[in-house]
């Protein structure tokens, strides 16, 4: 891009949905746009827990970002992790890669939080890429393995216990997943043990699962789960998650496979850029998305929260980090154009959505409250509708379809760590 | 199994071509199969360039075990590496498990051989299974992200040169694949790199390419390799491979990606029976592939060879494994009925197939000779029919019909190691 320097540099640090949306939304402006992105691929997330549950396999849900920006002339790809970033010379250091700025988007997302126990995260990995996505799959298709040729029955028992822990849409979608996958998928290959006698758990600290959900989409959400065969403890505490089991504030339960689904921290951008943060570490922005002292620097998505105690929360999910990524990247080319300074930003929330199992599904959009097969069948289209091209949403329609009447998961490969 | 532990018991050791037709042709027998396997998946290997090379997805060429014998009631699927035989005991050891037969089956197949230099193992990887491919897969892709983010010229230039070792059809495949993704696939994706500047080189120790094919043919190969830009350097025998390159007789090339597909030998199934061998490591077995002073043994596909010196060669590919994994299962199975011992195993060799790219393969059957387009439709017709399952076939000929029509490859998500 050295022969554009004179255009302004804009750098996306991050391409999940809000980096994307601010890449899309200058794809016409005159300005040169470094994406950087530790990974390949830009992945959609909310069917992360699908690949994690043989569903779907990893490219169904993850495209390179090059592919994507292939006809965006105006936008490169670096593939390198930031490592950190100056902000007194505006220039962003990416391993070997210096990238300097004009302007500069932080969309880098979350990751799981442990709360401070971050010993945890070996023995219950959490689920927010494609590699963790491909390790939780591994971890319950070898459980299943392992307990076929387990020579006693206590360790057999806590081969077939699965614990998730976190009862969001994460954890609830992955319980009902792993129950799927247990009491249909595998029903007739195995010749010792009866996956079907697998113990599922979903543990919630809270007094209800789905808690941002009206309190009757959490009570459907849990008799549905119950009737798939998954044991749901609200009120219940995590106090250690250990090898070989989960310790509970009011008791244990032994299991091979944890799966943490509870908390969520954002990504470290804020000590990057030496900034004020929230508990959960996203930087606090103003009214424009902005940095305090740094007009020339956005946060978006999971990595941000507006400063304003007044303001209406915005949740964590995809829409949200899109409508921010979308905002910063209009501000940008307004500025860049001379043009007024938008309106603050201001956060549409369309619809809850959490699917369950086979033919149930929540969905909350104002005052309509779906549940059972119509909130399934809403929350399935609606997911191949945001799926990135059209050869990918027709193989996930594909695949699905081929589940839907067979019951199979066709990405039940286990590869090596 | 234990409630008939009266039946003949038989092991099968390896679920590739040989092992899982062995078992379906004992699939009406009255016998116990127990199949042991370390990976839980079948792999389609002749397809496994594909996965390497980004066009297919792994759920697409393996498929598990158990789903392959699900409806097989008297098979039972053991997901463990063998680890010794007692052959006096009759026992196969498996890690923690140990399985008692009458009748064994040794089809566990062949590994890389580097002729001595297993430390090129590192730098430069062979293709036998799943995870070879997506470690060469995530070799190739990363190659064009570092070149793309490399500040030296002399640095690019190596991350883009790509050397295959060996002629044969697996290295021909992979030139051909690598060539397309640099000219087409990867042709609008980077802005700093030209990645159809890429150098691929094919080297061959012999005198040429596909040396088991006519020479006519080789000929035709080497002529479309070299049109779509692949250096094929026969008589050229590698003398080192480094982390930065491969060192020849006459010579050097500084590439950062080796791929290996020189060279196979046996599995050690051989050590495990103390059973002598070819210089190979393949079990010398008598007329009916049973193993010397073992009538109750037999090896089959790429870890057995006739002791026959006069027998024609069989060669190292999947109709050969499944044909004498057919005969070994109908062998048990005569005899477990008593019936008549069958005539000795006799090889029929249906075809010689390569494919070289887009539109290009060879194909020899008898006097039939077909090359180029012709050749290309009959070599994915035959792979088509040949993948197991409605599904597979489907998806496999949706992505490739894809694929043709885009340039594009689906599957180019790198994952981590």
């Amino acid at each position: 891009m050295d022969q554009t320097r004179n255009r302004p540099q804009v750098v996306i640090a991050g391409a999940g949905f809000g980096g994307m949306e601010a890449a899309r939304a200058l794809a016409r402006a005159p300005v040169d746009i470094t994406i950087i992105d530790r990974h390949n691929h830009h992945t959609f997330q909310p069917l992360l827990y699908q690949v994690a549950t043989a569903a779907l396999s990893s490219p169904d849900i993850a495209w390179p970002i090059r592919s994507i920006l292939r006809n965006q002339k105006n936008a490169r790809v670096v593939m390198a992790a930031v490592t950190g970033i100056d902000v007194a010379k505006r220039i962003v250091h990416a391993g070997p890669v210096e990238v300097a700025y004009d302007f500069l988007v932080l969309a880098t997302g979350a990751t799981h939080s442990y709360f401070g126990h971050d010993e945890w995260a070996e023995t219950a990995p959490g689920l927010k890429s494609i590699d963790d996505a491909l390790e939780i799959r591994r971890r319950i298709l070898l459980a299943f393995e392992h307990a076929e040729i387990a020579s006693d029955s206590a360790k057999r028992q806590r081969l077939l216990t699965f614990v998730i822990v976190g009862g969001g849409p994460t954890g609830v979608e992955m319980a009902g997943a792993i129950a799927e996958i247990a009491r249909h998928t595998l029903r007739s290959d195995f010749r010792r043990i009866d996956p079907g006698a697998a113990r599922i758990v979903l543990v919630e600290a809270g007094p209800r699962i789905l808690p941002t959900f009206p309190e009757r989409l959490s009570a459907y959400a849990q008799r549905s789960l119950e009737r798939m065969g998954v044991e749901v403890k609200t009120d219940s505490l995590v106090t250690d998650c250990r090898k070989d089991g989960v310790i509970l504030k009011d008791g244990r339960i032994d299991a091979e496979t944890i799966i943490w689904a509870a908390g969520v921290k954002a990504s470290p951008a804020a000590q990057w850029i030496g900034t004020e943060t929230d508990r959960a570490g996203r930087i606090k922005v103003g009214p424009h998305l902005d940095v305090p002292g740094h007009p020339e620097i956005f946060a978006v998505g999971d990595t941000a929260v507006l400063a304003d105690p007044g303001a209406p929360p915005i949740p964590g999910i995809a829409p949200a980090a899109k409508q921010m990524g979308k905002y910063a990247g209009r501000l940008i080319a307004a500025r860049v154009a001379g043009r007024a300074m938008p309106a603050p930003f201001t956060y549409r929330h369309f619809l809850d959505l959490a699917t369950i199992g086979r033919k149930s599904a929540v969905v909350r959009r104002g005052r309509l409250q779906l549940t059972g097969y119509l909130g399934w069948w809403f929350w399935g289209i609606a997911h191949i509708y945001f799926l990135i091209g059209v050869r990918n949403r027709f193989v996930v329609a594909l695949n699905w379809f081929w589940s839907y009447v067979t019951f199979r998961r066709g990405a039940r490969v286990i590869t090596e760590r």
